[in-house]
């Protein structure tokens, strides 16, 4: 019997079917892809492609999108720094029991702090956090500005908007960094490509 | 672009490999099947036993236990009602989640109010909310007392625990209910034989 946080009288239930177990019935490893970057970098485009790709390789992704998950399990949460942390703090639980489950869950949220990264970093085994940076210029996402967010916030229409007039904290130690070549974008497949072959040299695309 | 609880300029974002690719590749459809009942009323047992049953039939599935949950995403949380409110309402969004990712989620949770449970109903597509009430008499929960409890509530140190000074109230329409015959509880793999025929007699043990 224990202490947690706010609770008292928590068990502990351990079942015999576990993480090995759901691993060796879907061949992977479960594990979290972690994508950062500014509003307009292409996190979902990268999500959405790795989801793809993996799943013509017969392997089974969830893509927790950090817009999306405000619409259910956050939205009770806004834009203050604390709700971002709790954000954050919350997809990372939940990408850690999708990772328990056996999935590679693809996690796709601007977290501009690195602290907050970092905190959902030791959440997971070792080597099972894999930190994507979506190294974007902040002229090229703006000028992109596909939801029309960047010229709201230069409006002042939209307060704390990362880039603008809040912080954008860059990796220091991340897996992958997707950046430009030579001032062209890769396309999102080999985007896609870079993150599917990091799983399959890591040994996450089979159970053992 | 939508404006959503405490969040402003939030999207949907939709991608091409959904919840019906999912399913396909595991031969299953993904659901809730969500536990309730009294502490010390097999809640664990039958989620560790239908877990067990579909795995040996090659089904992904993956359970939330409550107290569990209480380490992690839910350590913020205590016993307080808006707290087991909040508490029910997480676990749910979770759930949906892992149905949307074509599993079996099994919550496991005393879920002690109508209102929480059927809130997470709500939450889902008609029919993917199993509840499954553990109707076990409060006497036989107190006898077991397996985490001895029940005597640090009886003692008074444990307050607002549920069965002893805080309501346990019945599902009204549950898909299926878990009782004594003739004063003799089923054993654990007849608990779970229950679960895992309706399961298949609904279908979602294939994927069409």
């Amino acid at each position: 019997m224990s202490t947690v946080g706010n609770s008292t009288n928590i068990f502990w239930q351990e079942c015999p079917v576990g993480r090995l177990e759901r691993q060796k019935l879907l061949n992977q490893k479960g594990c979290v892809v972690w994508i950062t970057g500014l509003s307009g970098s292409g996190k979902s485009t990268l999500a959405c492609s790795v989801n793809r790709e993996l799943y013509s390789r017969g392997k089974l992704s969830y893509i927790l999108d950090g817009d999306n998950l405000r619409h259910g399990l956050n939205k009770d949460l806004g834009f203050k720094a604390e709700d971002r942390t709790e954000n954050i703090r919350r997809v990372g639980e939940v990408a850690k029991l999708f990772a328990d489950a056996g999935l590679i869950c693809i996690a796709s949220l601007i977290s501009p702090y690195r602290k907050d990264r970092d905190a959902c970093r030791a959440m997971l085994p070792a080597s099972n956090f894999i930190e994507v940076f979506m190294n974007m210029p902040l002229e090229l996402c703006e000028a992109r500005d596909a939801k029309g967010l960047y010229k709201l916030a230069r409006a002042g229409k939209i307060k704390g908007f990362t880039g603008i007039d809040d912080p954008y904290e860059q990796p220091l130690n991340c897996e992958i960094e997707i950046k430009q070549n030579d001032g062209i974008c890769p396309a999102p497949s080999a985007m896609a490509g870079q993150v599917v072959s990091y799983l399959e040299d890591k040994g996450y695309l089979h159970d053992n």
